[in-house]
């Protein structure tokens, strides 16, 4: 007899991403595909001393249970970081979490009942609808442009939704399509979400790597009733490895949140939050930020050089001022999962637009990264594109 | 306006354990309350040696991404592992976890719809219970006795139990009451499984602690038609501060896990998976399990010896073989929680056992952990306990 599972696993499928990175993780494939930071720049030796003094000063206290809260020192940390996107919080309102993907998941679990509705941008985070699904909700999707969420089109359609419950945004160089919300349209968001009594997930993985152009608040920050629940993650900025992510939210909602966590997995590693904490301490995180912004400005200049060269002029794409990745949208007749294939036998690989859609459709858009790859491979992998796009316009 | 929240939260509450440690984190407290290692235990000098080690030889591999299943040559070893305890697995059966905390809200999650019951031991872990009951499920307790969980209680109850879905036990070493099941109780269990087409999570954090008698095969190893979840974990014989654990399931019920896993937070600690593989390759986890053993095993006599000379002869207590705690229970008219009270004014703490019973009552039991105080600690603070006991019986 086959075991019954829940309802919701129904709704519930292998992240086609995941699927490709594995495809894509043949060392002969030039991946444009992931969302990964480049490996070279991470503090490898810096990880070294600070491992050694954390299991030096502090090594059984490492090893051992600690607070589902997360670790107090790091939390006031992470708090005073908050002030960069002008959000004043305090440790009270930070919970560590395990990346900030534990976060969406947690954002479901607090907030959704089955057919629940969740507003999101089209396109959105692949990642954040796998992880709301699981709660068996709707998605219903906000037409955007280079501005961000239209809000018309987001009041509209809550006053016509039945089960509108939680609105879901990326503001800052969005996945997947680098786009930023400019300022008018976060205050906007603001009143709306107040007037129908929302619930904001902020998610906010890329914001501090802005290349260029001016610093925008985040929405967060201009929360007057306690709404916004915003999501950060060290992913982008340090290391993913670690799985070291946060939520900041007011203390009540936060509540909840950390209930939650205790149920999910007790607390995030004990020695990851000190060791994270004495980096914090001993080097410069925003050195180290400076430097990853630095390099991923070289890498999305040489990439859209490249692209500009080599694609198809009917081919159109964002230009990000931040962030990993860039947009491209393809006449509406072609489907990039076909491209894709083609693609994979030329060792160069990307992701289809599509799988960004909760409600489906939109083939013709491609996600490129331009994190990853080195200069030398940049080149080569958007020549090779290019081909198959050239040919796919015969 | 007040946000609303999912209607799973109305069931959720904060862990009273949780709360319980916190005000036992004062250092002049002698508590028997936590479920925690002994930290003077881990392996804090072979823990620095590993962490440059795999700093050094995979620095950029162990800070990135990797696979949501987990490092491979991890999962390898943990399917050896499972032949301890019976098991034959390979990896392609085991899903590296946040701690076998994390198994079991995934559990939950793959297996549990609202109102779906949850047949659980009577006493229960209250971990297992809180994950559980954020999907909305039902508990019915199955009486136990000294060989575990009684086998015609719990035929009879999935027999007139309408939406019946689940079995959940912790066969060795039992949390809360440390008791451990037959062998014939095992054999039965798979039998009424398999009648009754029921998933069975076996939870075993402890199996591995034995101080004495003979070791008895997981449930896992006598299943026939691949109904049986494994939760296993290294938080009690290597460190908990990692947040390893892992399932071991059949590959299409794994394969569920996983799509939840990737959604709940993409993987666990690259750094922490590639330190406890190295660990496993440069030293005895075999031989560390020993020395934990034998230390374990001199608290529990010195507990027993002590609970003996200073508790009143109308509290009953179990004698466990391995695992962590010991499980008193008072007279019917007395409260556990009253007790507490009395107790930490005089700076010694347990945790009241009613927390351990889904559905309520049981005031009367105490939960009394032995591995985290140093011998004399252990003696000072069962006299106190005594005291307060002995208070209460005037």
């Amino acid at each position: 007899m086959a075991l019954k599972f829940s309802e919701r696993m129904d709704g519930i499928k292998a992240s086609e991403i995941r699927e490709i990175l594995k495809l894509t993780m043949q060392p002969e494939i030039i991946s444009f595909a992931g969302g990964l930071p480049a490996p070279e720049l991470f503090p490898v030796e810096e990880m070294k001393k600070v491992s050694q003094y954390v299991l030096t000063e502090m090594g059984q206290e490492a090893l051992q249970y600690s607070p589902t809260e997360g670790y107090l020192p790091l939390r006031v940390k992470i708090a005073e970081r908050m002030s960069k996107v002008g959000i004043k919080a305090d440790a009270d309102c930070i919970l560590v979490t395990s990346g900030s993907q534990q976060g969406l998941d947690f954002s479901g679990k607090v907030f959704l009942s089955p057919d629940d509705v969740v507003f999101c941008e089209s396109p959105s985070y692949l990642g954040a609808i796998n992880a709301f699904k699981a709660y068996q909700c709707q998605f219903v999707e906000i037409d955007t442009d280079d501005n961000g969420m239209i809000m018309e089109d987001l009041e509209a359609k809550i006053k016509s939704t039945e089960k509108a419950k939680m609105i879901y945004v990326i503001p800052d160089f969005q996945n997947p399509s680098g786009r930023t919300w400019s300022l008018e349209r976060r205050e906007k968001l603001i009143e709306i979400a107040n007037r129908y009594n929302m619930p904001v997930v902020e998610d906010n993985p890329y914001g501090e790597l802005r290349f260029e152009g001016e610093s925008l608040p985040a929405i967060k920050s201009l929360d007057t009733e306690g709404r916004v629940i915003f999501l950060g993650t060290f992913s982008k900025t340090f290391c993913p490895g670690l799985r070291i992510g946060w939520v900041c939210a007011e203390t009540e909602v936060l509540e909840k949140f950390i209930m939650v966590k205790q149920g999910a997995d007790l607390q995030s590693s004990s020695i990851s939050q000190r060791e994270l904490n004495a980096y914090l301490d001993m080097f410069s995180l925003d050195e180290h930020v400076e430097n990853i912004k630095r390099v991923y400005k070289g890498r999305r200049d040489l990439m859209l050089y490249t692209m500009e060269k080599e694609f198809p002029k009917e081919v159109k794409y964002t230009v990000p001022e931040g962030g990993l990745f860039t947009w491209c949208v393809l006449p509406e007749h072609m489907n990039a999962r076909d491209l894709m294939v083609k693609a994979v036998e030329r060792k160069v690989a990307f992701v289809p637009g599509g799988s960004f859609f909760p409600n489906g459709g939109h083939e013709n858009t491609m996600r490129i990264n331009y994190s990853t790859m080195p200069d030398d491979k940049i080149i080569e992998g958007i020549k090779r594109l290019g081909e198959v796009l050239r040919e796919a316009f015969e």
